[in-house]
């Protein structure tokens, strides 16, 4: 991501100090923080956080942003996907998300590969289009992107498709074990189910068949057509 | 809420062993879970889980709820607010979230009371309430719900209201100090900030009006208008 977004501008990178897999938008609230600035360059400073992903968009806006906003926030690369109904475990897109709160152009990627040296050729090119694309023109306020890359090389990505979010859960299978003194303990485990393996116009849909996919993410999550329907039951109000 | 609800049906609670604040949706993948049932009488059954809220809800529906789901999942009661944008940091509205996302109908309930020993007469009778209408009337797929109740003796409050998420960031401020060994470390401290504070139709409109506040909520985060705005931005597809 650095490699990518260096030509682009000035880059603060503030990062966890530990992996951060499934934080989901948890916040630390009962230990306090530490940051350290670990490098620093004419056009690149770099600070590691002992907290989760948003503990590090909240230290950053508050203790390295109190004059101006950034331009822009990305977040990841995650490694593995993002889509469909896994944004709610991730910290990648919480990342993005907290940056939205506040009104910062967020864009959160991750990549569907899982090894330790994955190719991010095709990865850097995508994501200096869709940034530049984003600071041109703008996010709307109260939205940010989820962006997930195919596991390809890139003459076999076919391009970016604009997506909504698939329906789909991981099946969990817990896989119990017992430890030395016989007590059992879980494992989580799971694979990921698609709902609609059908639609075309989902994330799922788009990385199946080798594009990039776009999901513009909201932060208002209520479910506006419920509202009307619960409006009409009976609450027994004075 | 183990009180307010055995009169209603079989109760199954699935507890964190440890205080969960701003967890949110995190799951536990680095380390496995311990599950252990504490109590069991006839109409009831009680686990303690070594992880989070979202773990809570896969193990149980994994482990203790294979051959049939429950009729409802509820979660809480939080001690402080989860309305507006504070549901993002919600372990309480997680939980109810995950359950939402396996078709069982789930509701989160927060008091917005921090006191160790709140007064819960008023949450036991419209806990009992919101939870018969949802048995009776169902949600709709995709929706859960998340209620907050005021910090009101029983008298005081005026009723239920059906609202939106209300517009509001909470202002962060660390509070930075210094250890023994004069390294710095920080607290995360904030204020609630309302960025609609007019509109009638929020769930903090609700609760600073003596209502108590329940918002629908739903999985799917696209944001659909700005689907159609990005697809007509340029991709450089093939």
């Amino acid at each position: 991501m650095i490699e990518a977004l260096q030509p682009i501008g000035h880059l603060v990178v503030v990062s966890p100090n530990e992996p951060q897999s499934g934080m989901s938008h948890a916040i630390t609230v009962n230990v306090p923080l530490r940051m350290e600035k670990i490098e620093e360059k004419e056009n690149f400073d770099f600070y590691v956080v002992s907290g989760t992903p948003v503990d590090c968009v909240k230290l950053a806006n508050n203790q390295l942003f109190r004059e101006h906003k950034p331009d822009l926030l990305v977040s990841g690369i995650n490694h593995g996907a993002n889509s469909s109904s896994s944004i709610v475990y991730s910290g990648t897109m919480a990342a993005a998300i907290e940056g939205c709160l506040y009104e910062i152009p967020a864009i959160g990627f991750s990549l569907l590969d899982f090894s330790k040296h994955p190719d991010f050729s095709a990865s850097s090119h995508y994501i200096r289009m869709i940034v530049n694309n984003v600071l041109d023109q703008g996010l709307q306020i109260g939205t940010c992107l989820n962006v997930n890359i195919p596991k390809l090389p890139f003459d076999e990505i076919k391009g970016i498709r604009i997506c909504r979010q698939n329906k789909g859960v991981w099946r969990e299978e817990f896989d119990k074990r017992l430890d030395p003194n016989n007590r059992e303990y879980y494992w989580l485990t799971g694979e990921f189910y698609n709902l609609e393996p059908e639609a075309n116009d989902t994330d799922e849909w788009a990385l199946h068949h080798h594009y990039i996919s776009i999901v513009p993410v909201q932060i208002d999550l209520t479910a506006y057509e419920s509202v009307e329907r619960l409006k009409k039951w009976k609450w027994g109000n004075k």
